[in-house]
């Protein structure tokens, strides 16, 4: 049940972004540059990491909804080549040191790091994978905290999914074509 | 000790704005909407949760900074009146809540809000608390993940706690006049 007034055919976070489009914008743009902008993170291992942040806050609205569109990425949709990705190595020690940032920035210790870069990351895919981490972290809180509206149905999250994996994160373009309120 | 290159004359997460200024510049954006924007909550009060939070997360840059930028808004600095403050116990309500959301979206019970609520917060003051403490949680475990370097002394926190109060969260405005990266 959500604690705040929030319009039911909006859930998750969306319904929070529209209660307030001034913080909202600004979250949405930070968002999409962190998962869409530059970077040597696929946008599949960036939304991977999401979805590890978020199982590990049991956050079950940004869970389900980042590991549909992880799932719509691998299926071709955004038009990314699922061969941009590193090892498996690789990722696996990214996705433990994201582990450890969502248990806490002091539960990251120099040994995930150090684990990270011997599997071939270096600073800015270990700057990035700790700044996603640390956003879902903000998403999950923000979503729970709140009680955003969380759809129970798979066919909810596949819509999702598939709608970040095309569009990204900016959210539904107004009509005079311009994403920013400013 | 920082665990990915840092420029040592840049304390904290602005160390970490400059590693990435694509991300950085989304960042700036979102403190500087969410601590300074518009909103019920005066500016101390924001500063006095962004503290609360670093405080539980252990997150000693982020807790000296903001506890810094209260005492010197206390003290006059930004030029809002103290009087906008709301009552002690509409605070102690809504710190209490960012404490919880500091712990965990799932830590946040009905009875956290329903207190704020009989102590006299509002929607949106509600959703404005949880907000930024969420987004404090992003913050400290950016900074702690990656190991920013955090001055000892007190002077350098008293100066960042004076340049947030008065400046806010954008930083050096560059010399073309724009924020904006993009």
């Amino acid at each position: 049940m959500p604690r705040i007034d929030l319009p039911v055919e909006l859930p998750g976070i969306t319904g929070l972004f529209n209660f307030k489009p001034t913080t909202g914008v600004k979250l949405r743009e930070m968002f999409h540059e962190l998962l869409r902008g530059p970077g040597p993170l696929s946008f599949l291992d960036r939304e991977r990491i999401a979805a590890r942040v978020s199982k590990v806050s049991r956050c079950q609205y940004c869970f389900r909804s980042h590991d549909a569109a992880a799932r719509a990425l691998e299926a071709g949709a955004g038009g990314e080549s699922s061969t941009a990705d590193g090892s498996d190595l690789k990722l696996s020690a990214l996705l433990r040191l994201a582990e450890a940032v969502a248990l806490g920035g002091d539960q990251v210790s120099d040994q995930h790091v150090e684990s990270a870069r011997l599997a071939g990351a270096n600073d800015e895919e270990i700057h990035d994978t700790v700044l996603i981490a640390a956003a879902f972290c903000l998403a999950n809180r923000y979503v729970d905290g709140l009680g955003a509206i969380t759809p129970d149905d798979d066919a909810a999250y596949d819509a999702i999914g598939l709608h970040l994996a095309t569009n990204g994160y900016l959210g539904a373009r107004p009509a005079n074509g311009q994403y920013r309120a400013s």
